[in-house]
């Protein structure tokens, strides 16, 4: 089986990457550089026609889609405890990886990418405030089930073990001092971000991508 | 086990509601009347603090996401092959489910509840305009899977049985009309749309929910 992960440093593409190092996969990671719009290349669309990162190749087939990559990890590395085997816990924590995934990370993407919602600018300016705003009580409730776990003497999000989203909840408050919110105001989620961090595939994951954790600029 | 699902009619509910049907699951179907907003009561916010539809409470414990849903419905009825086994297979099968999921449906949330995305009216009716624009390209995706199916005789998106995506064309292509578009206009798709809605299980779920496939009122 061989396996090749298609990222972009920071991206949503980290939730993949650093579950694949905390596996102990054996795969090599590709870097696309977004800002050089790589993604969009004719070479890039062939692999994934919607033109994003993450993109995993097993034995030559394309995946793509988080949900559905974390999900192929899971099977092929269940030693690693990715996700509870359990069938209800499981679905538990693939709940709050939907969300993040539908519901977090799109509100960032009117932020990040105000132009996919309407054409004229000063619509995407309203758009892009509205979602700046929007952002923060979702990282909110990331802090207070990053309280509840402290609370609870866990050290992950979902059970007692790393899971995916531990890794895309360290994306989204990164992303977070983009849109003008201090980690700092998010105390259990940033904390728990920063302990995260440390584990060594995570570490791996962050060093190869050169992450700052955070990114936050005061006005 | 006992099982319950909040569903509303013609809501992305329609996706577990028709898939328990299909398994031949024992259920109780729990109507909520999203224009009477009974989404946001007391009673039903404890339930999902998000207002949502669908939940599957099981076992008197509620779990939300269609994504998770889907997931836990198929760990529970193995035998309705609602989702494939072959590790990668199951993958690609969640890999459109997310798809539709995180992004056909939300451009279609553009459209119906502009009013999420940003505060001013005319922003709002730019945005629903774009939105119901976005959509089209993305129901041309999805007439092309079925004329693929189609074409590989093949009665189903994914594979050779009923699963989650079936179900939630039937749902896209559905809203696609209240957004202006001909359900003709997507021939494979509509096709492919006709023939699930009459599988038992399908047909049941439609009887229960009222529908009317083709919703789409010629300007
Ligand atoms: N629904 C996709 C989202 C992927 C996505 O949003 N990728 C972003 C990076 S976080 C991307 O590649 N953006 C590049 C672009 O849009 O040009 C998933 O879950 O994998
Ligand atoms: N991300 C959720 C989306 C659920 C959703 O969008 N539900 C809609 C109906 S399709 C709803 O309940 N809307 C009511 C409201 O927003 O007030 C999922 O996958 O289950």
């Amino acid at each position: 089986m061989s396996l090749t992960l298609y990222y972009a440093p920071g991206a949503c593409s980290f939730v993949p990457h650093s579950l694949l190092e905390m596996a102990g996969a054996t795969f090599e990671p590709q870097l696309v550089k977004l800002h050089k719009n790589e993604q969009n290349s004719p070479e890039y669309k062939a692999i994934n026609p919607r033109g994003q990162v993450p993109v995993l190749v097993v034995d030559g087939k394309p995946l793509t889609q988080i949900v559905a990559i974390v999900g192929y990890i899971d099977a092929r590395f269940p030693q690693a405890g990715l996700l509870p085997t359990d069938p209800f816990e499981r679905a538990k924590a693939l709940e709050l990886l939907a969300w993040m995934n539908n519901s977090v990370h799109p509100t960032f993407t009117h932020f990040f990418r105000p132009e996919k919602f309407a054409a004229e600018h000063s619509t995407q300016a309203l758009i892009k405030s509205h979602a700046a705003t929007s952002y923060k009580p979702l990282l909110q409730e990331l802090d207070a089930l990053a309280a509840r776990a402290q609370a609870e003497g866990r050290g992950f999000l979902v059970g007692d073990s790393f899971g995916p989203a531990d890794a895309y909840a360290l994306v989204l408050l990164r992303w977070g001092g983009f849109a003008g919110h201090d980690p700092e105001g998010f105390p259990a989620l940033w904390a728990h971000v920063q302990k995260v961090a440390v584990l060594p595939g995570v570490a791996r994951t962050i060093e190869r991508e050169r992450l700052v954790l955070n990114v936050y600029k005061p006005a």
